[in-house]
């Protein structure tokens, strides 16, 4: 067996946990050496990483929390995990070989060594573009898919975004049947009796805090509030209290949170549904692409200042 | 046909919308007569009231809305609408006669004429207590029924009340588990660690405020709130922030409210199934009466400073 070749890794590591927004200088790149090799007798995957994913939720793993969270708070001077798309180089895993492609858990470096090879899956539709499986076809951007999905199932669908640039997206790419722009409304509530006279059925909520407290107030007899994130909140040391739950009980509404590891056991449905909707044209998407490695810090700070347009990601390679 | 009876007819009338706590003062003891006889040809019902209800949520129908609330905001001038336990002394509904004891929504007064006989129901088990048919049968005392249905169902039951008093109530004539005084504790979220050092798998929310925040935090992984009501915030003109709302998502949480209205329907069943676990002896109840409709307004306030152990009544006759 030929030894393996011993290339420059560049990685992006957390400096130190954060409180507040985080900033750039909370991460730094580094660079070391890898083998592109998987230890003998191991079912480890050695993979080359070509587009890294850039999320929300990412911020708390920044934090250092008192008691465990939901996911691992990242180490300090550790390399920051997160989810890519992946070509395999190396493989001691009888499911994977050198070329197959991957999406799932890698980190933020250019060649990762996977030991835990259920955190990636094989990417079935090569022939769509490959930053697919970090967008539509997986982590998001959340909100441009689930107001899509939600026409396609008949919905009344209206948007809310941080700039007119999104809100037209919203209404003529994406096909909302109306948005609004967050940042220039007085008064929330009254946005949302503008655009929903009669009640919101369905909130699904990305945001929390005030829109969460807004929503409340304008929900309908029986209506539903799916909770998939806060980020409105993620960089506040102390939430933003949310006043109006009494309309939970006097309206009959139902809050529910969820978590997309806890539904990766229907991965595959969800895929073909959605190359389905792809492919037919029932469903775009926008994504914005940082090029270069060296850039993951700014692409990452810039998701809490609302500076991505659609899904945000880094091509590596 | 004789004529009919012309008796006094005390009721106590709302004086004032209420901002803040209520007072006997937004209340008044009035006296006026009735004629003990339904209109000809109606299908109305004249009730005697025996005892009346004093709940948590009269308070909101105090307040004058700006937009309709669940249930219409009290008037003004007008007696106060409230659930009784009352006997037909006139009908012209072919299923109630003189002398048919009945529980349902009436008023605050001696006697009652009752136009839309479906807000009342028959009382099936006229041996008992007829206190019953507002306390365990119907609309509470809640948290004491809920912790011992969940006994019943094999929870671990832990209860909050408001005086040592109480919670040794909870702990002794009810068998929770455990209880603690809310207002003695320093830090609630260290005292439902204490009390459940595994998390909570279900939260009863009768209070809202501090106490469904630290609920919040101590929920396992698909916890679940059910929530009835939020009496620590009903005189609060600006209700307290829940800032907890996190945990919703990263424990997957549902919080979910209801209305005992809805659930009407199924009446009949859950006074079968309570009325056995009476007669069996697996639930007791606590009920604090108050004698005479002069002290109506005194009960009823006194709601909202926690005076009273258990169901709150007045019996007016």
């Amino acid at each position: 067996m030929a030894a393996a070749a011993e290339v420059s890794n560049r990685s992006v590591i957390l400096k130190r946990h954060v409180t507040g927004f985080p900033t750039e200088d909370d991460m730094e790149l580094v660079t070391a050496t890898v083998r592109l090799a998987v230890p003998p007798g191991s079912a480890a995957v050695m993979v080359k990483n070509l587009y890294l994913s850039c999320d929300p939720y990412m911020r708390s793993r920044m934090t250092n929390h008192k008691e465990p969270s939901y996911v691992p708070d990242y180490v300090p001077g550790e390399v920051i995990p997160t989810f890519s798309v992946s070509k395999v180089v190396e493989s001691g895993h009888p499911d994977y070989k050198a070329g197959d492609l991957v999406w799932g858990m890698t980190a933020c470096e250019e060649y990762t060594l996977i030991t835990s090879p259920e955190s990636i899956f094989k990417i079935n539709h090569p022939k769509l573009p490959l930053s697919c499986y970090l967008g539509v076809l997986a982590s998001g951007a959340v909100g441009q898919l689930v107001g899509q999905l939600a026409k396609i199932t008949g919905c009344y669908v209206v948007g809310s975004a941080g700039s007119d640039e999104k809100v037209n997206l919203l209404k003529t790419k994406f096909g909302f049947d109306d948005a609004f722009n967050y940042k220039k409304e007085q008064d929330l509530n009254a946005a949302l009796k503008r655009c929903f006279p009669e009640g919101i059925d369905i909130y699904f909520d990305n945001v929390g805090g005030a829109m969460l407290d807004a929503a409340l107030l304008n929900m309908r007899l029986h209506g539903r509030v799916a909770m998939c994130g806060l980020i409105s909140q993620y960089n506040l040391e102390l939430h933003e209290g949310v006043r109006n739950l009494a309309c939970v009980v006097t309206k009959r509404v139902r809050i529910e949170g969820f978590i997309v590891m806890e539904y990766f056991g229907t991965y595959r449905k969800f895929e073909e549904e959605m190359v389905s909707h792809l492919k037919e044209g029932n469903i775009t998407y926008v994504e914005d692409v940082a090029e270069g490695i060296e850039n993951m810090p700014a692409a990452l700070v810039g998701l809490f200042y609302g500076r991505n347009i659609g899904k945000q990601l880094v091509a590596v390679a």
